[in-house]
């Protein structure tokens, strides 16, 4: 098996896009990658996305961009693992690569989501869920994660104002990220009076719905170097299931599945928690922060939200996440997610932060959720 | 790279399914290749699905069918290629044992398109077009198909009824498949007298929607005989694209996508189209059967059509194609039809085919076709 490396990355702003197309927002990122990686063949294409159907009336991505981009002829398809479709993709490039197949290979993730009405965009995304056992009953994804929260803050006693740490990094780091959706750094007070959403999730506890897509260029190790000073090798990936329904999980405040990639992820890597110099995490609502913290063994059961309160998660904490403002203020277009988290976490490596910059980071990790935790992919990043 | 076998696989019957749901369906699948091949673990499951959010609000179906089946926290994801989905999901499988990331992995092609009505359907399988170019100028897969008949008459001088033998030819292999959705013979006169769809294309030149599910479990060469004595080798498989919209292309009547997958396959495994013993078109029409015959080298443009004319498609022929019944016949739940392909070849090279048995079957070859050719899989399979 071969060692893969990230020699490229691209990305589009993420925001509300109603003047560019699911083909256009795809082929941004990917010649931004390409130009970044200087490359100028691709071998493959492997597009993550989740509701381009159900929003959009297209399927077909792979097909779709590769004619777009001018690369009519390659490999091309499409990989759907809910919001962590991104990751997902990056997965499949992974395995070309890794297996010999494909040497130069581009793995996009995109979404395009706010052409339409909020409601139609709450019923597609609770295609990720169970539809006949938790979408039927009338669940959205913010009253799954309303439920869990809540359910956190009855087990182990926190109130709500406690998770405002997690907002608040995320928007503050955003300031510096200029791909991000909000500029606009928020405060303790702001959070304590936002609008509630669906009780105890407020306003600034949720990510944004948007559009948006970021790439990757992937080439084995041996070659990297000829395209790249600062190959970043993809020293670790895995991804495990859990149930998809919540309420069949033996705990719902457990992330098993997050767990589980976690773990496979360390032992492939021969490393544990404490090697990590920053983490990514899925925090399409500040819950899921915690809970993934948690899974991924960054804090015990319970206190993940500790390491928020405590200020352990900033760019000069214990373990900082959210570097370039996560899913809360960057943006969540669900798709399109995984693959900015990896986009970000290669900044990182790269020391191309900025103002953000995590110092002698050499080891970076993202978590990738699908659902309220049915897929979870875990990748760990190293700077060579 | 690893060498793959497929060691077992499994299908539902295809049909109307109202009684089962996705999730049903999938695991039937699973478990017969699972009972099949004998194994008892899966390490990982790649699910090819096209229409699952647009029909049944459903994603996720990595999570969804691990869940069911009792395999929760392996990895699973769902992969898009829109009518070539099965076949795509049977090629990530493919790199996952080729790499040697996973062992025992399983391919599940599943769709549910009954429980809709047909103007929903139809909609839908629109998603596979250009949505921006050909979907929103009102045409659908059936009326794509008829320009291209049109065209392909006007080009080479056919008449409607000089198509007539494919869909006689698949009728009449389905009604030894216990798993195909039509167990009636057809005629001459039926298809002479079949009612017009949209001209030239009628009732009996249009493969059928249909609910089914399709599975294949891979596993490395070098194992493969721990789980059967008739392992069946992926001898090489090759995915190419093309333009997503018809109109774009330099000659509509030249699957470039087929060509090119099937010229790839042919390199790596060394063989050419007189080394094939078997050919599961991808028969949605009539008119693709003749595109993929000729772009995969069995005839010279515009005589594919002169093949079924002169009876060489046939279990007897030069190339025996949609032995099984092929789309037309078998049936047509599109995101697992690319996975029935590959189940009904390994039939043959296991001669487990019965009364449709392809006397001395050792390499056999699927096309499954996505969109108007946008994406093409070719698949060669070798007996062992």
């Amino acid at each position: 098996m071969r060692d893969v490396s990230i020699i490229g990355i691209g990305q589009t702003p993420v925001g509300e896009h109603w003047d560019k197309s699911l083909r256009e927002l795809g082929f941004q990122a990917l010649q931004a990658a390409m130009n970044h990686s200087g490359v100028e063949r691709i071998d493959a294409l492997y597009v993550g996305n989740m509701l381009s159907g159900e929003l959009t009336g297209q399927e077909h991505l792979g097909a779709l961009i590769a004619d777009f981009a001018g690369l009519r002829g390659i490999e091309a398809i499409k990989v759907e693992a809910a919001c962590s479709s991104g990751a997902a993709a990056l997965r499949v490039g992974y395995m070309a690569v890794a297996s010999g197949l494909h040497d130069i290979v581009a793995c996009v993730g995109v979404e395009k989501m706010t052409d339409q009405q909020s409601d139609a965009v709450t019923s597609a995304l609770a295609t990720a869920a169970d539809a006949e056992y938790e979408a039927l009953q009338g669940l959205s994804f913010v009253s799954i994660n309303a439920l869990l929260m809540q359910r956190y803050m009855h087990e182990y006693g926190y109130k709500k104002e406690d998770f405002a740490n997690f907002a608040i990094t995320a928007h503050a780091n955003a300031m510096n990220n200029p791909y991000a959706m909000f500029h606009t750094p928020i405060t303790r007070e702001q959070f304590a009076a936002a609008k509630p959403i669906a009780d105890p999730i407020n306003l600034l506890d949720s990510s944004p719905i948007a559009d948006g897509a970021a790439c990757v260029i992937l080439a084995p190790m041996a070659i990297a170097k000829e395209f790249t000073s600062k190959p970043v090798r993809v020293r670790a990936m895995a991804i495990a299931t859990d149930t998809l329904a919540v309420h069949d999980r033996r705990d719902p405040l457990y992330l098993e599945g997050g767990a589980i990639s976690a773990q496979k992820a360390y032992a492939v890597a021969n490393v544990g928690p404490s090697d990590i110099d920053l983490f990514e995490v899925h925090d399409a609502f500040t819950i899921m922060s915690a809970l993934s913290l948690e899974a991924a063994g960054f804090a015990p059961r319970g206190q993940g939200v500790r390491l928020a309160m405590e200020g352990e998660i900033g760019l000069n904490g214990r373990i900082p996440i959210t570097t370039m403002g996560g899913l809360k203020a960057r943006g969540h277009p669900v798709g399109a997610t995984g693959m900015y988290q990896i986009v970000e976490v290669v900044e990182q490596l790269r020391e191309e932060a900025g103002a953000n910059q995590v110092k002698n980071a050499r080891l970076g990790m993202a978590q990738n959720i699908g659902g309220s935790g049915a897929t979870v992919v875990t990748t760990i990043l190293e700077r060579l």
